[in-house]
C-alpha cells in the first residue's frame, strides 16, 4: 500500500480548500493515510506530516508509520499535537468534523489559541477511501474468499432448535481459526417470523422447524473487511415462499446488472426497488440498496434513492435488496460487488440459489 | 432496572445547571435511561421525556422503552428529535459534548434555529451510572462469573506453537456458548515476549515454549461487561519470574485493600505503584490501577495518579496493575472488585496463585 501517495492527494484536496493541514483523528482515516493500526494515534497531515502517539505504541509505530515523522509523546495526544500544531506555520487547521466530539473540538481549541482557525472538514479522507488501490482490492478479495468458504460448514450447523446465537458463535470461531481478526459486525443470523427484522442479530431464539434464515456475516482479515447475506430455508418451501425468494434475487440481480462507472449510485438503488415494485413488494424493501466496504464495514459510496455520487472503477460496494414481511418472512441477498473499467465483477462466490435445509 | 428513577436524577442535576433538557445521544446512556437496547435511537431527556427511533426499530422500542413517550420518525432521527425540540419549550438544550460530533452538533444548531441555546455537558448521565443498582450488580456478578468459568478450559488449550489467535478464538467460542453476547472488547493474549506489550491483543505468534502468558478477556451478558486477567506460565518460571509474579500480586493485593468507600480513587492506584517502588518496579507500570465497569467495559472512575473521585459503595471497578520489562516479559493481574458499605468485596472469583503449564 502506498500511503505516502494517499496523503499526497489528500494534501492535494487540503490546498484546494485552503486547508494547511487535517488534524486526522478517525482511526481508520489514520490507518490508510500513514499505515498505523493502533488504537490510538493522531495523524498531522501537512506538508511535513507528523504522527502522535504514546508510550504504548512506541515499537509498532516505528514499525508501521509510513510517510510521517513518528512523535511518542506523554500525555494526551490531542495535546501533545496541538503543542506541536502551535510552534508550526499552520493557520487555518481542518478537523474531521463527522468524528471529532464537540468535547475535543474545545479542548483543541483552547490547546491551540487564537492564532489558529478550526475549519470542519467532511468526508475528504472517506472520499479518497472510496476508491480502492489494486492491493487493497487484493486484501478486500482475500477476506471476502475466507467468509464465503465458511458458508457450507456453517450450513451444516443448522437445525431447528438449535439456539441462533449458536450458529453465530460457531460460525465466529470457524472464522477466527481461519485467521479472521475479527467479525465486521454483529453477525445476523434471524429465523422464522425474525427473518422479517431487517437488523436481527443472532438471539437465543432457536431456529424455527420451518421458514427463512437470514444469514448475514463478515470478517476483517487484515484490515478490511467482507460483508455478504444468503437466506436459506428450513424445511420445504411452499410455492409462496420460492416465488418471493426469486423476486429478490431477480432485483439483486438487476441491481448489479446497474453497476456500471459512470452512473450515479442511485441507479442501482433504483434498478432493485422496480422490480420489486413490479411486483408490488417495494414498501416492504425498508433499507438502502447497499454501501462501499473496505476499512470499515459502511464506507461511501451509500446506494440509496437519488444518490448521484457517481460509480468509479476500483469501488467496491455491497447489493443486498432485501423485502420483509412483518410477522411472517424476510429474505435479503447480498454480494460484494466490483466497478470495473466496464462494468462490474462480483466478488461473492457463493451460489445463490434457495439451499433448503 | 428502574429506569424513570434514574431520569428523575438526571433532570435534578440538569435543573441544577439551569437546562431545560438533555440530547441523550450515547448509546449505552439511552439504555441507561430509558431501556432501549437498539442500535439508533435518541432520547430528549425533559420533564416529558421523548424517545425516538426509526422504522426498523418500532416493535423493539415499544417493548422495550420506558418512562418516555416513543415517536417513531420517519428520516434522520436528529432531525425527527430537533423538530419536536423546536416546537417545546426547550430553551436551555444540553448537548453530550463526550460524544456528540462537532457534524452533528451543527446540524442540530441549523435544524433548531436561533431560539436554542445549545450548552455543552460534560458525564451527567456517567456520574449516575458509576453507581451500581442492586439489579445492575447481580448483572455484573453474572458476566463476571460466567467468564471466570471460562479460564479452566481456556486454560487447557495453551500449549507451546498453538497461535494466540486459536486460544482466544476457542474462549469466544466458549463465552458464546455459554451465552455471552459479545466479548467486552478484543481479547489480549500475549505469549512470550508479547506478554510485555500491555495492549498484547492475540496475534497470529504461536505461544512461546517458555514464558508467561497474559489473558486478558471480559464478556457482555444482558448489556452488562466484565473484564478480568490473568498470567499464566507455559513452562517451568525461574526464581527471578516467580518473584516478579509475588511482586505484581502483593500490589495488586495492596490496591484492592485500598478500595474503601470514602477514599479517592488516586488512592487504590498510589497503593499499587509503591508496592512497585519498593521494588524498583514503578517505571515499569505504564499504565493506570483501574477503571468502572458497567454498560460499557471502561466507565467511571478512573483509578489513577491524583485522581480526587471519592469511592462510594455501588461503584463497581477493576483493580489491575502490571508490569512489563520491554522484549522480555510482563504480567498484569486484574480482578473486578465492588464497593461496600465497610469496604470491597472481589466479584472475580479465581485463583490468583501463579499456574503453570
Amino acid at each position: 500500500m502506498d500511503h505516502p501517495a494517499r496523503l499526497h492527494r489528500l494534501l492535494f484536496e487540503l490546498e484546494r480548500r485552503k486547508i494547511d493541514a487535517l488534524l486526522v483523528t478517525h482511526l481508520p482515516n489514520v490507518r490508510y493515510l500513514c499505515g498505523f493500526t493502533g488504537s490510538a494515534g493522531i495523524l498531522v497531515a501537512a506538508s511535513r506530516p507528523v504522527f502522535f502517539t504514546d508510550g504504548r505504541y512506541s515499537e509498532q509505530s516505528r514499525a508501521e508509520v509510513q510517510g510521517a515523522r513518528v512523535v511518542i509523546g506523554k500525555g494526551p495526544t490531542l495535546a501533545v499535537a496541538a503543542q506541536h500544531i502551535s510552534r508550526s506555520r499552520i493557520v487555518r487547521l481542518g478537523i474531521e468534523a463527522d468524528h471529532l466530539t464537540v468535547a475535543l473540538r474545545s479542548q483543541l481549541a483552547s490547546a491551540l489559541g487564537k492564532g489558529i482557525k478550526l475549519v470542519p472538514v467532511s468526508g475528504a479522507v472517506e472520499t479518497l477511501r472510496m476508491i480502492k488501490e489494486p492491493a487493497e482490492i487484493e486484501a478486500i478479495r482475500s477476506a471476502v474468499n475466507l467468509a464465503a468458504r465458511l458458508l457450507k460448514p456453517l450450513l451444516r450447523g443448522i437445525r431447528p432448535g438449535v439456539p441462533e446465537t449458536t450458529v453465530a458463535a460457531r460460525l465466529e470461531y470457524m472464522a477466527r481459526r481461519a485467521g479472521a481478526e475479527a467479525m465486521s459486525f454483529e453477525t445476523i443470523v434471524a429465523s422464522g417470523p425474525r427473518s422479517a427484522l431487517p437488523h436481527g442479530v443472532a438471539s437465543t431464539a432457536p431456529i424455527a422447524r420451518d421458514g427463512f434464515v437470514v444469514l448475514d456475516y463478515g470478517v476483517i482479515l487484515n484490515g478490511y473487511c467482507s460483508d455478504m447475506t444468503r437466506t436459506v430455508y428450513v424445511g420445504k418451501p411452499g410455492e409462496e415462499e420460492r416465488a418471493l425468494y426469486r423476486v429478490v434475487l431477480e432485483a439483486q440481480l438487476a441491481a448489479i446488472t446497474a453497476v456500471t462507472p459512470g452512473s450515479p449510485a442511485g441507479e442501482v438503488d433504483e434498478a432493485a426497488r422496480s422490480v420489486l415494485k413490479r411486483a408490488r413488494l417495494a414498501k416492504f424493501f425498508t433499507h438502502s440498496t447497499g454501501h462501499g466496504v473496505g476499512l470499515e464495514v459502511h464506507e461511501l459510496p451509500r446506494l440509496a434513492t437519488r444518490q448521484e455520487q457517481v460509480l468509479q472503477p476500483g469501488m467496491v460496494v455491497t447489493v443486498e435488496p432485501g423485502v420483509y414481511l412483518p410477522g411472517r418472512c424476510g429474505i435479503r441477498i447480498e454480494d460484494m460487488v466490483l466497478v470495473t473499467e466496464r462494468g462490474f465483477e462480483v466478488l461473492t462466490p457463493a451460489t445463490k440459489d434457495l439451499i433448503e435445509l
